[in-house]
């Protein structure tokens, strides 16, 4: 029976983030590979996962790669490359295919740039990152540079000999991105040059394939509005802005306006592909057949057309033929995308993808779906809150543990389908670290007396979860009094959001202070925004809207979602951070009312550590809301959650 | 005796602001016209300026002009002409000489432009103004459009016929104002064509000459900071930003740079000029040597050239030929330096005026200037508040000469010379319209039971002043609850900034919301600014400072000042703004503060209307605020007003 499955199929699912241990699996295995035993699926894609020959993971990387990439930069007549951290669609989260940096030079951060040239290479990363890339990279081959001090483009410009030839994949990078670049290469005058074929593509040997993850269709229980619906208001958009069809590259953009979810990257539900719409509201999604189960397919109405990737390029230049502008994002879309329509000769209109404000502005269903997700979350975390309070004073629970152990709390729920981001569980010191990820070498033991923070969140069918709670690891004698009043000024800049009433035109960077008012008063302040979209089951870092110091950007409208988290970090001691989501409404109209008022709707439902709060720092207003928080947490979540779990709820949401 | 005065300068002086009835005049006049009896010369330009044959203020204005400008516009050879609301200088406040738009319109608003064609013609104004510019001009002929639906350029787009040549006067348009019209007429198919003489002056008989209003030095006491010194560290930008040379046209930059003042236009003390500062520090001042007494060039070093403005095209051009880029603000500088250095073939290096980020920062002498200012300002505001709680409730004061009498309390100041802006005086109803400015037509009497708002200002020699208050017009009853309600939200707001402490590096913009957020809690907000930039003896309106809801601008820095002037306007009722001028601070320091941190010094004294105050809306915060506040004022001025005001002032301001 095993001879009949394509072992290339099987390959690329194990490339993919496809999850083989959540609810589900089963089903969508057995439709894929209809005479197979679904659970012999499962064991040879985890075999084949185990057996990882990427050469990822190797740090430092060997340097016989960048010698092979030199000799390939040779061959095709470079004198350097941009070795940038990004995939094809520019996402957040990468396949293991495109981790290219990581295959190169060994480093493991989330975000960083390499410039290779014959005698000299540099790694760019940020603040986050200075310490860990002298651990991962082989410095003396790749010269670390702090981006805050040098850009990419001013390094260039310092270290760019007259008439060199730049080379770059117009696959990972935007056109905004390209540009920059080029006018960098253009004042050395230097070249910039798009490769055809990546060079590191070509001598990384045993590079994953292009992952293959399953693709799910999602109901309209989920999504609340027809594919069909959402590409008619689509042309809607384009005829506005005379155009005849758009480009979209970005796969959640896809995902939302055809009501679909892959599983090709870790974290985000993204199906990788790209995708043609028409002012029919027809549309052309390329994209492997073989990640489609039938019954998937079957969902999507006639004016869908599958497409195999490689045919994209032809349809690209095929648009040029047809009247009328073609929209694409030069934010969003490869460099790729418009050097293809411009050689066919193709009018093209620069605009925001059409999708990214509809996507963020959720519908009823949406709202409904998240609202319910948000509850059983809540009564994952809160049943994990309860075992910590529990098991964490007695030690032996690490971060490791701890975010484990949280994962199987949430694991079991039908609707389940992952984790939103890597969990950050961070314990005394480790918690100061704002991005920090847990690893085996940092590790730490949660003791008593210790302040814990832990920012974890999951992916449902019906909505996406962020949330961060800040917890005292009981000692007997409590927290440091430090440490309850910067908790509870904190809490008060996320009361603040909470509550906070705006009129309609609202931007987010005009309320971001509120978050901040009272760590102010004292001298103090956080180095993040302090909100960011959150998307329906997608992305759990969407945009455009944000709350932050930075402005630009848009206005807030009924619909988004938005994280609510200020934080507070004391270097080698502790971190603070108390972050729910929420929902922008309309706000209620009274006969005085005299403008259009929005307000939030806080969705998360879970305890907030009591025991890190000066309750005498809070007013009035500030413990009512705490206390009818707590009630609501409690009423919502005690018939979800064991007895055991229910009675601590019940203690620990008592009036402060 | 008679004989020996140069009648151009009398006449180039009554064009002036130049003040005749403020303190220091004679010394003045005495000086520039030695041989002569100041009173006379004085007498003589005030009986130039009642003979005004300027033929503004007819209103509206008589079509033959408009046909006058066709003809011109023929012999020139255009299809069309921008008439902008613009001087040479891109001021706020202009002479009467630069007034082109309200003498070939009528139209007498503070901003507005119009677009002339030989078939059409079109007047934009923006949403103060579209009731006024129909009673004002001919609408017949000027079609009215309003700015926020269409722009100037949009309008162009659709109204330039092919093949047009539109003039501009490069002397009137900054080059980024001009950029964005080349990129409409380009768009259009039309050119934008630089006029060599403003056809509008061609048909302009009787316009008035160019200002000659003298120019005083600021001596060290007021300046605190030589101008050696300023060029020094002005030069170091110039270094810093691989510059040899800038060019400035903004008046008040070069005041503040030389430590001059002037009188050219109304209500700010500026000379109006142009300079060239080069890397050595010298300067080249092209102004008529006639505005300077011998006194005032004394006082200026001899880095300091002062040349005809008829030389400062040659000098551009001389530019050209010395080697290294010229640094020109194309936010501020007329497209006509542009051009002309453009054409000279110097190379430009496009940047911020170097003057504007330390001009805004104030030096300890100038803030000790401005502190001593605002007390003397407070002693006559409060000597006519005192005035108008008497007088007021038995009738017949009225808007004008509320005005009036204010300008009296101010005028005896040794060191007053003049109004820093047009006085809102605006009773009841009045009060609503936001940018309210009383005429004999408006005037409206304060009657009991009114809310009345006052916002006025003035110029000393050691500093600026901005205040407004808001009164309620005694009437035995007291005000409606409504109207203390919603003056009490305003008041919270005004407290909220004037205690806001924030980390160095933020932005006006991210605590614009803290003066809103009690009038958002009840549906309210108010459609203008929380704060500008104000300046030291020079422009009430400043920037790069300040306090709105658009983002952008520059962080606050040490020494900056900036109004806090929350408001609220019930429409066909009332308006209600306070607003104080404050001074960035550095914030105190302790062991626990981590940030640097910045606050506010409030400078402006003057009692807060008690009367329109709900005590139990206030937090016992806020009355601490307004009681200190107030014990301030008290303390402060009792000393330097009269008996029966000081009385007055004692009961105001006793704790609430």
């Amino acid at each position: 029976m095993e001879a009949t499955i394509d072992t290339t199929q099987l390959e690329g699912i194990a490339a993919s983030a496809f999850l083989t241990d959540v609810n589900g699996v089963d089903d969508v295995l057995a439709e894929l590979f209809e005479h197979e035993n679904p659970a012999d699926v499962r064991a040879r894609i985890d075999a084949l996962r185990a057996d990882d020959r990427s050469g990822l993971g190797q740090v430092p990387a060997p340097l016989e790669r960048l010698a092979a990439l030199r000799a390939e930069l040779a061959e095709q007549q470079l004198d350097g490359l941009l070795v940038p951290l990004a995939d094809e669609h520019q996402g957040e989260f990468i396949a293991k295919r495109s981790q290219r940096l990581a295959w190169l030079t060994g480093f493991g951060g989330s975000a960083g740039m390499a410039i290779v040239f014959a005698d000299k290479a540099a790694i760019f990363v940020d603040g986050r990152y200075t310490l860990q890339v002298r651990h991962q990279v082989v410095t003396t081959a790749f010269t670390p540079v702090a981006l805050a001090e040098t850009s990419p483009e001013a390094w260039l410009r310092e270290n760019l000999p007259k008439g060199a030839r730049l080379g770059f994949d117009p696959w990972l990078h935007t056109s905004t991105g390209t540009a920059r670049f080029r006018v960098a290469c253009t004042e050395a005058g230097a070249e910039l040059v798009p490769v055809q074929q990546n060079p590191v593509d070509r001598v990384w040997e045993d590079q994953p394939p292009i992952p293959l993850g399953p693709v799910m269709s999602l109901g309209q229980e989920h999504a609340g509005v027809a594919s069909l619906e959402k590409r008619r208001q689509f042309s809607e958009g384009l005829e506005v802005a005379q155009c005849t069809a758009s480009v979209l590259s970005a796969p959640d953009s896809i995902a939302w306006l055809l009501n679909i979810r892959g599983s090709d990257v870790p974290n985000t539900p993204l199906a990788l592909g790209y995708a043609i719409v028409r002012l029919s509201g027809d549309i052309d999604w390329f994209v492997d057949a073989r990640k489609i189960p039938a019954s998937a397919r079957a969902m999507l109405d006639s004016g869908v057309s599958i497409l195999p990737p490689k045919d994209f390029s032809d349809r690209l230049a095929a648009l040029a033929k047809s009247e009328g502008s073609v929209r694409v994002d030069p934010a969003s879309a490869p460099e790729w995308i418009r050097l293809t329509l411009d050689a066919a000769g193709a009018s093209l209109s620069a605009g925001t993808d059409l999708c990214v404000l509809p996507k963020a502005c959720k519908n009823g269903t949406e709202i409904q779906g998240t609202r319910a997700a948000h509850i059983r979350d809540g009564a994952a975390l809160t049943t994990f809150l309860a075992w910590l309070a529990e098991t964490g004073p007695k030690g032996g629970v690490t971060e490791i543990s701890a975010a484990d152990h949280l994962y199987q709390c949430r694991r079991t729920d039908d609707k389940f389908r992952g984790l939103s981001f890597d969990t950050i569980s961070g314990s005394g010191p480790n918690g100061a670290i704002v991005h920090y990820r847990v690893t085996p070498e940092t590790d730490r033991a949660l003791n008593a007396g210790d302040v814990y923070l832990v920012d974890s969140g999951a992916q449902y069918l019906d909505g996406t979860t962020d949330v961060t709670r800040t917890v005292f690891i009981g000692d007997g004698k409590g927290a440091s009094a430090q440490a309850k009043e910067r908790n509870t000024r904190v809490l008060k800049g996320h009361i603040a959001i909470a509550t906070a009433r705006f009129p309609v035109g609202t931007h987010g960077s005009q309320i971001d202070a509120l978050a901040r008012l009272a760590l102010w008063e004292a001298g103090l302040d956080y180095d993040h925004g302090t909100g960011h979209g959150v998307g329906s089951y997608l992305g759990v870092h969407e945009g455009p809207q944000r709350i932050s110091k930075q402005g630009g950007g848009v206005a807030m409208e009924p619909g988004m979602i938005l994280s609510n988290e200020p934080g507070y970090y004391k270097e080698g001691a502790y971190g603070i951070r108390i972050e729910n989501l929420v929902v922008v409404a309309e706000g209620s109209a009274t006969a005085d009312t005299e403008r259009k008022m929005l307000e939030f709707e806080t969705i998360t439902l879970a305890p907030i550590d009591r025991n890190l709060i000066d309750r005498d720092l809070l007013t009035e207003v500030e413990r009512d809301w705490l206390d009818a928080y707590h009630a609501r947490v409690r009423e919502t979540l005690s018939p979800l959650v064991d007895e055991g779990v229910r009675n601590w709820l019940e203690a620990v949401t008592a009036p402060i």
